[in-house]
């Protein structure tokens, strides 16, 4: 088993090997590691297979079970999603801002590898896949780090691509999987400055925070979402109970779904009797405060706990406040900055609440699901950031690049 | 005194406020600052002769009394500075990526302000005014913290634009200074997450090192360059050797400034007489590798540690090598990925050197020098960065800011 530093330095070389390759060896290089997918599905079930007789007997919880697991359909699922991350265009390359300077030099920024990224996961298999598929295709290195639950199903998904990798010529440590799945091996990848240029952590908030806390190597924070909900005065009913509805029960266990309801006082009486029925219809449970309780006397009553938190969950905490800053001044406080939307018909409200909500993604009359990769049109994403550097909401593969200033001169010195 | 938290709090009320300023009213500020400045230069001055008293008793040498010191040319210099970028144009408000979806979503990316920036620098007090006003500029509250050095000075330039914001009726906690200068107050500050969205740490590699080991919070390192220039083969001699003196000598104390010079095995006979001898004069010590002894056999020889070293000063580590490869491959090792270049006359090696060289600027035929917001046009930079996350290179306006996505619906949910 290599140790973590020995791996770095593999995927230093690695890097330089794979920024090297054209759009074109990148392209074909996915397609026959997709290809390889389908042709080793029953070993990977087999493998798989392990993973979740260790889980039974480790009496892993059913959801978990269901995430590990791999069939036919999922394993060609992966092999799909590297064939869509094959045609995406590939922003390796790419020049911006070039210019000629008054002294002669021509200066400009190309779109370049980020080098080696480091993925830090939990139990999905399918991971390892998109985030090998994207890393690769953003032309940089990846060191992936799985979920213990899922040594198994990871090695043998790497096992097939390194072949495939290796077919082509291509230097296999430009993918590397961490065997060793202890929590050391998460926080020692954290301090690897030198070797890894980005971590992004994918999984449950308990991650995501130890990397963020822990890492001294630039993290990319994805995410954690309390999203919000801001059924505004003038709000159209309908489409106000409609739009709770799909934010909070379309999905419940995704970062982009609802988690708290606000509501203006002076619409609450028309809109909680609705939208609480349509709620618990879909299985809801409503937390609501005084004045919600007072309009729906039969809810659970919400603590301030409930504000703060992302329950992924049947769950919804529902709020009535006097008016759009108060509004405002609660999703200030309790907002981790992911998905926020106001639904009215006010032009002056929906632009504050534009201009003055602090998140990645800011709705007016549009349902907070819409938060993704796929649904903004970028094919394929990595993650949601929920921070402000580098990038902020679904990260594509530009997001996974960095760039370089390039500059032509012909002898010029600085005076 | 306020504690770190309070300041904390107090920013995330003024990030509100600021974040609302037009650009008009953002600019009227940073004119009537710099007036301001002009105004009491008189104070400021008396307040840096106590940081200059103190200084002389404890026995600062003479360089840092250089720094710290403030004059009247030295303070009409940041006004003009403050000056400078007020005409800058404006990042915040403009619109990226503007589209309709095909459930006709309108998604886009706003440019908008980080929020709260904190800096945390060493004994220039000219940093405490650019700092301001390039963060003032971009939008964001900034909460500085300066060298214990400079404390009185700091706090004078602080009151007069505290002076000046509480004049135009806007929330003075836009700016604030810790008035806690132990090392402790830095490293509270690196802790706070939720307060501060992202830490510039400006000062020596010391620092930018313990920011980057220590900070919890998202951090932009900047400036520390063990830059090279590499002579290839077909490098035209006068040349060379008027690059090398300028990246060494033209002021050896910055961060893009040459400390290792490769010069290729074919041309070290032809070049390394004229270049030393030219560096010499400039007052240059050269350390050589066994190599450069054998042509030039006055010089110091270069140790391991040479390699690795960013001198800041009249001293330079030479090499001979083998080919462009042995350069890529002795970059790679020893670069802090800040500026490197190329002299070569071949259309070959000069592409290979641009696409294969990892820093953040890669010059052909140029001196390292030019890697400067302002040699590039940006008109103001409040540092470079060399790492990969968010901005690489000279950072302007632009890099202090961040995007957040917009999306106006009129009632669409997920399917």
């Amino acid at each position: 088993m290599k140790t973590l530093t020995e791996m770095g330095k593999d995927a230093l070389t690695a890097k330089r090997a794979i920024a090297k390759l054209t759009t074109g060896d990148k392209n074909q290089l996915l397609l026959s590691c997709a290809e390889a997918l389908r042709h080793n599905c029953d070993s990977i079930i087999s493998a798989n297979a392990i993973d979740l007789d260790n889980g039974r007997e480790n009496g892993i919880k059913a959801s978990l079970i269901d995430r590990l697991t791999l069939n036919r359909d999922r394993i060609f699922a992966m092999a799909e999603g590297l064939e869509q991350i094959a045609e995406l265009p590939d922003p390796i390359g790419q020049f911006e801002n070039m210019k000629t300077l008054p002294n002669g030099l021509i200066v400009g920024q190309k779109r370049v590898p980020m080098g080696v990224i480091g993925i830090i996961y939990e139990a999905r298999p399918n991971v390892t896949s998109d985030a090998f598929g994207l890393c690769i295709k953003a032309g940089s290195a990846v060191i992936l780090r799985g979920g213990k639950e899922a040594i198994n199903s990871n090695r043998a998904v790497v096992s097939v691509f390194k072949d495939s990798i290796r077919a082509m010529g291509i230097d296999e440590n430009i993918v590397q999987l961490v065997e060793d799945t202890s929590r050391e091996s998460a926080n020692q990848m954290m301090k690897m400055n030198g070797y890894i240029d980005v971590l992004i952590p994918r999984g449950g908030a308990g991650l995501i925070q130890s990397v963020v806390q822990n890492s001294t190597v630039p993290v990319i924070e994805t995410g954690v979402g309390n999203c919000h909900v801001f059924a505004d005065e003038s709000a159209d009913i309908d489409m106000a109970v409609n739009i709770i509805v799909n934010a909070k029960a379309q999905r419940p266990g995704v970062c982009n779904a609802a988690e708290t309801f606000l509501v203006h006082k002076n619409i609450a009486e028309k809109l909680l009797p609705p939208a609480v029925a349509a709620l618990r219809k879909k299985g809801v449970e409503i937390r609501g405060d005084e004045r919600v309780q007072a309009v729906i006397p039969d809810v659970k009553p919400a603590t301030e706990e409930d504000w703060a938190t992302e329950y992924l969950d049947y769950i919804l905490a529902v709020k009535v406040v006097d008016s759009i800053d108060e509004a405002i001044d609660h999703i200030a406080k309790y907002s981790t900055g992911h998905s926020e939307c106001i639904v009215s018909q006010s032009y002056e409200n929906t632009q504050r609440f534009l201009n003055e909500i602090d998140s990645a993604a800011v709705y007016v009359n549009a349902s907070t699901r819409f938060t993704d990769g796929n649904e903004f049109g970028f094919g394929a994403e990595i993650g949601i950031s929920t921070q402000k550097l580098h990038a902020r909401g679904p990260m594509g593969l530009k997001e996974l690049t960095t760039t370089k200033y390039v500059i032509y001169g012909n002898g010029q010195v600085r005076k």
